[in-house]
């Protein structure tokens, strides 16, 4: 070896022994500096979210000396109806506003817990609470079609291909499917009301009901010749109950995003309204869509009854029939009461909006607006 | 009314409206204080991201440096060892301290995106990835457990009270558990991916696997009277198989929390040991482990081919039969290869570690410890 090759290997060694030094010393420079920048991050978060806190106490507190005044006619109708909108708008800024991730949301609940562990499933950023609640709603779209397409498939294939007689497979693959669905529009469902999301309890629990009944489904013997016609008339009702949820799925799904599109194109889809129209996945100009889920709702109880009437008759007795019937009636009795008080709410609250119609939906920045 | 009650009236009127006003105008400070406070966040954890980002490409750029130099013997192979133990320390600060939660996650993947839509399940701080991790080994124990004891008593049942007639309802209860929990564990394993696990890929795929073989179990018509015993073979061992898996399940967290336990005392277990300690969940004295786990996949690939040759000898020939029969042959030869492999990365790295034991157990805060 030369001197100079010996000395030109030198020098690369030196070379790499300093990179890889300087390396590890940034390496642990940003270790520090993610530290301090953490923790330093979430004391101001602490005391943002104690300011919160104290705010949001405060609003109760004065809310309640406001309805006292009022009750002992202390306080001018007219000024209380103010100072509650006032209030009102207050609530609105910290539960819509960058606030929102500050102030403890809904715990996660046994459901998700069960299936995902702990882990925190709350956006801290308002927009991307948007963006998991568009997704929802393409979700249900993408869905919505294909609930109705499946069983609308089996029913004619039996009709004009079986000679009225369904392959197992093809039923259980579309229940297998229905069972995914189901589960993921729970798991979805926790999740947006864990972001802050109203979403009423009961729909939560008619999506629980809807995958205990996918489940069972499969369990569901689906017989074959002879008498096929008699034998499958329990599966049968089965997917006329499905057909009749893709309809409602369908109808809600259009429903909502035809009104946030005209509420985006009249520039009032503000924050707050994505919120303030959760309540119920029904809502605007409610008189034309209620119908049509009465409807579904008292065809839902009497496919329900007909399980149960083809069980008791002995056509289809497996214990899967009776369970169906029974739950079909109880879904229908919860989703017809829920859909009256969703509506109930709505009207009293839409009579509140139009008395401060330009309080509340044409700004939040100016206090006097 | 007096004048005295009239001006208390007055007074208590404009009392309240005082505390309306100061309540909303703490509001929208908060909600300014929260947005600058986001805003700033923001911007900061952009700038360590770009360091972290900036050191995780020097790393690579220099190991590159460092094996070319070696190739070309212009690198005395000790300080190139020397070298590589550093750049494996400054990975290591990277991936396992404050930092880790500024680089980039693996993508959540389309198991998570179609349960969940696009929340993100990546935990910022380091302490809680800890937190899901440690819930995700108590929920395989708990699980374990009943995992062998269910089929274990359904099988009891069946050779001493069922007279070899097990009852559809009670296996088809079993079945739906065992699916509620492979969603579950494939869930859990996809969310501790993202928070930077290195769970291998084939343990999650062997998980969709169990789901879909719980799912097509449901679909098995359990048949009855007469000739039990003959009809409910392919029952029989699936359900042999399921506690198979059990014992596996079982075998495999006890090891991993006495392990835990014993590098506890000696005041081994540091962060980072979680996450190397994590390749498959068995390591460590693994030649006590590996023979049972072996012994368990060949077992596997034994039902796997007693369920195809019941299926074509006419005993029982359903599809699912044959489906599930091919389905354990496929997992139990993916099992075997992955377990192979598991085992010769980590010989490579305790060879690695055994080397270079004083500077990575002992500490990571001094650079020439």
């Amino acid at each position: 070896m030369t001197e100079g090759a010996a000395a030109a290997l030198e020098a690369s060694a030196r070379n790499a022994e300093q990179e890889v030094a300087k390396v590890l010393e940034n390496a642990k420079e940003l270790q520090d500096a993610a530290a301090s920048f953490i923790s330093k991050t979430s004391n101001e978060e602490q005391t943002l979210r104690q300011r919160a806190l104290a705010i949001q106490s405060s609003i109760n507190r004065v809310r309640s000396l406001i309805d006292s005044l009022v009750y002992n006619k202390l306080l001018d109708s007219k000024l209380a109806e103010k100072l509650e909108e006032d209030l009102h708008r207050a609530t609105c800024i910290l539960a819509d506003g960058d606030a929102a991730s500050l102030i403890p949301g809904k715990p996660q609940g046994k459901f998700l817990n069960m299936f995902l562990g702990p882990i925190n499933v709350r956006a801290t950023r308002k927009d991307i609470q948007l963006k998991v609640k568009e997704e929802y709603n393409r979700f249900k779209d993408r869905t919505a079609f294909l609930f109705l397409l499946f069983p609308a498939i089996l029913l004619s294939l039996r009709h004009y291909v079986w000679n009225g007689c369904m392959p197992a497979f093809a039923v259980q693959l579309y229940q297998a499917w229905l069972l995914f669905l189901y589960t993921g529009l729970a798991l979805r469902e926790n999740i947006l009301r864990v972001n802050g999301s109203d979403i009423r309890s009961w729909w939560i629990c008619h999506h629980y009901c809807a995958m205990v009944m996918a489940l069972v489904s499969l369990t569901w013997e689906i017989k074959g010749q002879p008498d096929c016609s008699e034998k499958q008339r329990g599966v049968q009702l089965f997917l006329l109950w499905a057909m009749m949820q893709g309809v409602a799925m369908f109808l809600q799904n259009r429903y909502q995003r035809q009104r946030l599109y005209t509420r985006i194109a009249m520039g009032k889809a503000k924050r707050m309204d994505v919120v303030w129209g959760e309540t119920a996945g029904v809502d605007g100009q409610l008189w034309l869509l209620c119908p049509m889920l009465f409807v579904l709702q008292g065809f839902e109880a009497y496919i329900g009854f007909l399980l149960l009437k083809t069980a008791f008759l002995g056509i289809a007795s497996e214990w899967q029939v009776i369970f169906f019937g029974f739950l079909l009636v109880v879904m229908a009795i919860g989703n017809f009461v829920n859909t009256v008080q969703t509506l109930m709410t709505k009207s009293k609250f839409k009579a509140k909006m139009k008395r401060s119609k330009s309080k509340t939906l044409l700004g939040d920045t100016s206090p006097t607006s």
